[in-house]
């Protein structure tokens, strides 16, 4: 990458040709996307035509529209044209409306009406992310036919793999893996060796549910049918690996209390990442009131026992942590699908056992502690702190272990239920407990 | 399912068997999956040949143990013969040495070898997810002796979606899609349209690296080879995404405190549960030690204005929501490799940016919600708490930006700087702002 550098800065445009050649399209698209507008379109123009196509479709956005901005209409004809389906609605989704009308305005009609019709699927559904080049066939011709027409046909792309099969009035009937039909005799029907109980999904299917699928059935590419069961799409693997990245993502940031945002880290500006982030802080702020105001309430015990407020950040914080635990465990669980409301009963019951043992270890290790360090303490406060200590220890377990489950069974997003909402509510449960242990049990105050 | 349930209960073999007929095997295994050990033999012995291996495949390591412990010789032989080396090899890493016995004397010495090399490769190495079935072509041989020499094969796997073509003394030189070769001419010599630029690993590489590279390139398999350039196996895409499912497990679990454990919420045991929680929990209680000495020390503060204390959660918990938002994104940019350590001080310069937006946000709506609702309070006390509250929203951000950095840039895994850690440190510097501010600046004690 570092030798393609150099070639643009010594305008080295023979040798950069035969590098860009010899160079993987995804590696020349990344390379690509480090230049400034002007040095990028220079060797864009270097490439060849097939591979022009396939380094655009992996572009960040705004070259994609620089490049459809500085190209005339021919030569954004001749690009758009190579550019797989999928890769141009991705593409068209991102750029203003002037570049779309560009696009559109150089493609042939029945390519722009299926454009339109793609530019249409509601974002996250299976038509969003489907594409149509696939090959089919008619379930009623034989190997030899089925090996002589696909050979005839112009494909570039490895969504042969798959062979999707049609019946009488084109509907959808079957799959057949190029496997399968390569290694049976010329005469077999297709028919009798195509797969009928297929996995396939419907155009509006939420593409969470089609990772799913992927995952389960360890499938390569799905179909997309519409509601005449005729295929109109497929989604390939690739796209489904997106798709649980930025899942994953929108999971880690809903744990961490900010709002999911599709940008990279580098590409979201300051103030849109501070806006993705305030909402919660604020809502979790103003919860953290109630926490302060036990606080305020016990005025009088902290004042005449302050040595109690000392062991106040250890137990939020361990509360938080033994929470946080739980409710992780429990949303991985729900998103990958092995846990569901129906195992609120034993979640609960096996966190209960969890966090029995976990609180005696912590409590155990607290005395000691107490015993060896600084500060020397009383016994009855070592006994108050170890009782809220068990205590909270045991509704951190429950609380993170159920919020999750109840956010599922409602329709909310378990992720929002993590660290920082289960750290509120477990704080304000041990503090209360913390306060009435010391005075109503010892008299602490 | 459930029909299958009622047929099991009722004993109706000849519909259960044909019912079976019509299921995906993958389901077939789930349903087998709930059974106990008797009833599900009994299904499984109902299952003709070819699905037997595949249900098999997609069983628990629990059910297939024993399955080949109440198999005769003979009928182990018959099922192993079956199951992809690489399914038999993920399975025998999972049961005791007694099963691992009896599966390799019945197989034939060419295979026993086999599994043996392949369970020494090290977890985790591309060598212990690759498998052996693929398909190589000489590279001087044409598109029609090629296309007649995979119809001869008995392939019953979509591994021959990418062909693997092999010069002088076995060396990999190439790739080739089946959709290249099968629209190509029949004269075409292979070297002439095979891809050169191919993407490979080696055998000890790490799968998060594999992972990677599918991710990057949109591969669907990739070739693994020796120290010789010999191509030794080939990875295929539904074992990366496992990989991708257990790496984004593993780093919510390390993010939430935990020791990542590889077995599913149901199936861990409470004893091995509560050890994956206990290590965390211990370091950060005696951490926590920390702050209550810092409590401690200012017990004076606290016994003259003790209001000063109901403010200790709300800033607590701030500096820690701020904190794990920030480590949170750097530490799953760097997992996406869309962060690295070389981004630090531009990190370091956006989270300062983004800090102080949100700090003085929160500040802004603290003063509102002061005025507002009780307790009221003075304005010094209000001015103490707004300054302590802006910094300490700084200081978490820089520190939950940092410290993933860090952790990386010294080989350790960024994942363990996630909330836990960064809040148990953001407390003792918000405690040690706070207490300065209010003793310091404006003489509160």
């Amino acid at each position: 990458m570092e030798n393609i550098k150099t070639l643009i800065e010594n305008n080295g445009t023979r040798e950069l040709q035969h590098a860009l050649t010899d160079m993987n399209n995804i590696d020349v698209a990344e390379c690509l996307n480090e230049l400034d507008n002007q040095k990028m379109l220079m060797v864009f123009r270097l490439l060849s035509k097939d591979d022009a196509s396939e380094v655009f479709s992996n572009l960040d956005p705004n070259l994609q529209q620089h490049i459809i901005e500085m190209f005339n209409d021919t030569e954004v004809e001749a690009l758009i044209k190579d550019v797989f389906l999928d890769d141009t609605v991705d593409f068209l989704e991102e750029v203003p409306a002037a570049v779309v009308k560009k696009v559109l305005k150089n493609c042939d009609p029945k390519r722009r009406d299926l454009i339109n019709k793609f530019l249409n699927y509601p974002e996250d559904s299976a038509g969003s992310i489907m594409t149509i080049e696939f090959v089919d066939l008619y379930r009623t011709i034989t190997v030899a036919q089925a090996i002589k027409r696909i050979r005839s046909l112009k494909i570039d792309r490895d969504t042969i793999n798959t062979l999707y099969i049609k019946g009488k009035s084109r509907t959808f009937v079957g799959t057949l893996a190029i496997h399968k039909l390569l290694t049976a005799d010329d005469d077999t029907i297709i028919e009798d060796i195509m797969d009928k109980q297929f996995i396939s999904v419907s155009t509006d299917d939420d593409r969470e549910l089609i990772a799913e699928k992927f995952r389960k059935y360890d499938l390569t590419s799905i179909p997309v049918t519409d509601k005449e069961n005729k295929l109109v799409g497929i989604i390939t693997i690739d796209d489904i690996i997106d798709v649980i990245d930025e899942e994953n993502t929108e999971d880690f940031q809903k744990m961490a209390a900010m709002s999911p945002s599709q940008d990279t880290y580098m590409k979201t500006g300051v103030f849109s990442m501070a806006k993705n982030r305030i909402l919660w802080l604020l809502v979790l702020m103003v919860s953290a009131t109630i926490t302060g105001n036990i606080m305020t309430a016990y005025n009088k015990v902290l004042e005449s026992a302050v040595i109690l407020a000392s062991f106040i950040p250890m137990l939020m914080d361990t509360g938080g942590n033994c929470g946080s635990q739980s409710s992780t465990l429990i949303i991985r669980g729900l998103a990958l699908g092995e846990l569901s409301a129906a195992d609120s009963v034993k979640i609960m019951f096996k966190e209960l056992r969890v966090a029995i043992v976990v609180g005696l270890a912590l409590v155990a290790a607290f005395l000691i502690k107490s015993a060896i360090l600084p500060p020397a303490i009383s016994m009855s406060v070592a006994i108050v702190v170890s009782i809220s200590l068990f205590l909270t220890v045991i509704i951190a377990k429950l609380i993170g272990g159920t919020l999750p489950i109840i956010a599922d069974k409602f329709g909310f997003d378990p992720a929002l239920m993590a660290s920082p909402l289960i750290t509120t509510i477990v704080d304000t449960c041990s503090l209360f407990i913390y306060f009435n242990v010391a005075t109503r049990l010892f008299h602490l105050a």
